[in-house]
């Protein structure tokens, strides 16, 4: 299993992915009809970088890395993981999640943000949580969820520190 | 004084304001060195609607409204507001921004966040919370000030009650 930056040939694996995360609604804040030509230039054009987990040929996962705010506030980035739901429970999110904060670290951030965590995502915050992010932010009943209606979002942040040298 | 929607022939005027504001670095998320073309693109072109101030031809102030998350989140917009330094003090901040929570409103949005308010820009800060704004989370040192340095960035947010009917 492999960790690498994506191709743009990559985007006929990563899309399956994508659409079934987006269009359930629940997660992430993209238009649940996002085409795959939009989805291709919201996860593989705009970020700075985007990564996929292969699994001999499979792509299983995947995260982009982007600058948040730009001028006064771009030693901040952003960063969005998906797993495949054939992949679930197998760690993959963490690894991404680790993977994401040592490049973060490498091209010079200071800090990561989630700007919109949906409340509901509980299995989200609680491994955000768990890997250092802090909820930082709650935005009242700002995130309309297919089934629950609006429910709040949360702003999550971890300052990275650098790592300690050997 | 005509508060009034922007058009692309406002730009040759907003841009000494926007410049003035952006190369200064200390309040807003743009590159102090956005150039006029780059300015046009963020302030009159991506937006929904911008709107300006106009006292006979001249243009005093201006500010932006665009949806601040897509999909779960396209019910909460985000808006900017620029007043020219030579026209500070005569409350267009508040017209600008009465104005924009009315047009939200119309636009059927249901709030309005700010996503990225320097702490140390106190004057902001103080004008949001008396118009109604919650400081809703506090982003640790995500604003590199030109002076002071890493300080840190606010959320602030206001759910947009139906005006009551006379």
């Amino acid at each position: 299993m492999n960790l690498r930056e994506a191709t743009p040939e990559d985007w006929e694996q990563i899309w399956p992915i994508f659409h079934a995360i987006v269009s359930a609604g629940d997660t992430y804040a993209y238009a649940r009809d996002t085409t795959c030509e939009q989805g291709e230039r919201l996860w593989l054009e705009q970020p700075r970088t985007t990564w996929v987990v292969d699994d001999g040929g499979q792509i299983l996962a995947t995260y982009y890395l982007k600058t948040n705010q730009a001028g006064p506030g771009k030693h901040v980035c952003n960063c969005g993981y998906m797993v495949s739901p054939q992949a679930r429970g197998r760690g993959l999110a963490t690894l991404m999640c680790e993977h994401s904060q040592q490049l973060a670290r490498e091209l010079g951030y200071r800090a990561m943000q989630f700007n919109f965590v949906a409340a509901s995502n509980t299995g989200a915050v609680r491994l955000w949580h768990r890997l250092g992010f802090e909820t930082v932010g709650r935005l009242p009943k700002a995130f309309n969820h297919p089934e629950q209606g609006y429910v709040d979002a949360l702003v999550m942040y971890k300052w990275l520190q650098d790592e300690p040298q050997a």
